[in-house]
């Protein structure tokens, strides 16, 4: 193994297609249903919503789909990434374990969200839309498609879950010095907006709320149509550039990984990490660990039901099924707002079925001790999203250390936390409360699910 | 010349010494003189503050100075940084110009500082110091100095402009996240502080007496040294690492820059950028132009007096002969607390006169535009600092789409802007206000400057 803590590639490595794990799948993923009728969608129901190349990648089974020149013209400004082994963090744990990390906060705007963001805003160029609408929570979404709008010359619209507008100017300010627009939401803009305000004048919002309010936005214009930042199958295709950049940087520090390790609030960071190689081990009839690590106080993986639900709180969307809290689900207040959705990405939620990845949460307060312990040996403050895939990668370093085993951990560092900057505060003062839903909880956020026959 | 955007390079071409541009020059600069006798100043008058490594590099007259295999190792992490060619920018000013800047901002802490950071704590650390203490003012360097102070084991105490410490927790987060100490001063800590609390019980705190309060702290404590993030000739040194890996990053592009330019407040990032490039020109009797930009609320270079001056409010430190507006200038509220500093650094103003640089300076709302449009067009917000550097680079590549010339420029993006988004804001609500002193002004700021008989 090399010395090295740092493994960059040149340009030339930058991956030329995004990896398809569904072509490797041993069985397939249930459809996604029209709400209506029961029955699967088909393109033309998902035309008003997105462009016609991002609807056939979202149903695509070819192995590997090529990403355009002009998308990977952009992503070359910070891609690839670089890869650290976290040799200062080993020697504080004592491991034998080998820690990796995949840094995703060198991209524009400080986590992996650019990588779908650019491809997004490039197809929808491509097809003549002018304007893209899309929802966010803390704003890293939104952050990430205000800039890819701006690349490519096209109006964004923000929808902000209102409690995060009001508490994350700084994300706010990013966003609109990209030149796009955000809009608090529940907003006046939208009916999804205005029911919600009529019946709760006071809703601070929820992703969900959001949601409806720009699909609803996008399916009124011709001009507009909607952009999702997780969940999707073509946004975890996207991110898989994180995955397939680290195993050439793997080759070059000749080791390879046992166990991989992502947070989760749609999925996407998580898969874009952990495809390329759940691929590879599933060619290779290999074993390999990957571990999606979600908030105890938004549990979709972990506590959630594998149903079909809606994706939206408005019920303007198709059914997609997914470990789901429940599309009413609005999680308490903690910092991490990018973890917040109440499903799960379906192909996420079908690999835990299929026993290919585990899932286990923690409360915030143990996540920012282990954020806190990783930036003060590295140097990075990461986002409170990676949090919880620092403390699940410690946690498994200390698991190597106690059983006398040296594993080679590989965790994807998806953001830093330069804009979160509030919730170390809050963390350092003791301000943080940690919740943890029970069995009786989440059954009744789920009495709600729609009845589907399937 | 090359199609590429981004110049990357390993490891492998980590500079391993820095460069001191003292042993290239005509003629060498004045000394530092003790301000009691007027006499030179000898290492021994330096060693409470600094520890003799240090005080050796400040004096040195060898072309390279070695870095320490410990310093590059932490440098490793960040280091080299990416070299690019603002070609989206380029394209939006129809400029025949080629632009590239050197793109600082991906180090842990998002500026150059953590450059001479670590190699202050390296070899504070290496002496047996157990205790650092600084000053800062927007907390670039505090910031920086906590990483580094972190990463070598060492207590850091941080004295952070008061205004600054009220007006952004989040930099003060990022500090104390690092597990740094942060005192808003002045203090009740030093006889400094308590002087200016007595007479003035709701200052707001300068860069002047910050200084103040970490030299008087750091002279009366054995285990404790003082550390400064410019200014002084080691700390310059230090940065060289930035124009010596943009020479080779340019050989990559198959370019040379006829143009430098560089944001200057005590200096540091400006010199590191330039220096290498200043000392191959000089070396090989070459023509180069270097710019040095700065606000015009606080113009040392621009309209400050070259003349020996104490580099504190308190008078605890040596005079050095630099442009300066005088110890006791406050300069007016503006968004670029980095370049609020009453001098320039010694061997900067010294290149002035010697004519081997310009400078010019700039209102914030003409550098907040100038950040906006680049970040618009290439993804990245700059801090406000650099803003200066961006706005300088604008205007020279329209002169050279005026004058119908294909000139290279080469500016230093010196950090990103993450943690200024107050700024922003307020730049976008039209609440920047714009100052520039007159010649009268800078006169009674000069009121005060020592007798010196040099």
């Amino acid at each position: 193994m090399s010395d090295q803590v740092k493994f960059v590639l040149d340009e030339s490595h930058l991956p030329e297609a995004w990896y398809n794990l569904v072509s490797d799948l041993p069985e397939q993923p249930p459809p996604v249903l029209h709400p209506g009728t029961g029955e699967p969608v088909g393109p033309d129901d998902l035309a008003p919503l997105f462009p016609m190349q991002i609807i056939l990648q979202e149903v695509a089974t070819d192995q590997y789909v090529p990403i355009p020149e002009e998308v990977r013209s952009v992503y070359r400004q910070w891609r690839p990434t670089p890869l650290y082994r976290a040799r200062r963090l080993e020697e504080a744990l004592g491991t034998p374990a080998r820690i990796y990390y995949k840094y995703e906060g060198v991209s524009p705007t400080g986590s992996h969200k650019p990588n779908t963001a650019v491809a997004q805003a490039f197809y929808n160029k491509q097809e003549g839309v002018s304007r893209l609408t899309t929802e966010t929570g803390a704003g890293q979404w939104g952050s990430a498609l205000a800039f890819a709008g701006g690349i490519f010359g096209l109006e964004v619209d923000v929808y902000m879950v209102k409690v995060s507008y009001e508490q994350k100017p700084y994300r706010r300010g990013l966003i609109e010095a990209f030149g796009a627009r955000c809009v608090p939401s529940p907003s006046q803009e939208t009916k999804s907006g205005r029911a919600i305000l009529a019946e709760h004048p006071d809703s601070t919002g929820s992703l969900g709320i959001a949601i409806s309010e720009a699909v609803e936005t996008a399916a009124m214009r011709e001009d507009t149509k909607y952009s999702l930042g997780s969940v999707l199958n073509h946004v975890l295709m996207h991110q898989t550039v994180i995955g397939q950049e680290a195993q050439l940087q793997l080759e070059q520090a000749d080791d390879y990984p046992d166990i991989l390790i992502g947070c989760t609030g749609g999925g996407s960071n998580f898969s874009g990490l952990s495809f390329p190689f759940l691929g590879k081990a599933l060619r290779e009839g290999k074993e390999l660990r990957a571990i999606a690590v979600e908030p105890a106080a938004c549990p979709s993986l972990t506590k959630g039901r594998y149903a079909f639900d809606f994706g939206d709180t408005g019920h303007l969307t198709p059914l997609v099924k997914m470990h789901t809290l429940g599309s009413t689900f609005v999680p308490p207040p903690f910092h991490a707002g990018g973890l917040r959705y109440h499903g799960m990405a379906p192909l996420v939620s079908h690999l835990q079925e299929l026993g290919l990845i585990e899932s286990r949460a923690y409360t915030q307060t143990e996540v920012f001790a282990a954020g806190v312990e990783f930036a003060r040996v590295e140097g990075i403050l990461p986002a409170p999203e990676a949090n919880h895939a620092v403390k699940a990668t410690i946690d498994e370093a200390i698991r190597c250390r106690e059983e006398g085993v040296s594993q080679a951990i590989l965790f994807n560092l998806c953001g830093h936390g330069h804009f979160d900057m509030q919730a170390y505060i809050d963390y350092f003062a003791g301000k943080l409360e940690d919740h943890e839903y029970s069995e009786d909880e989440v059954a009744m956020a789920l009495a709600g699910l729609p009845a589907v026959a399937v």
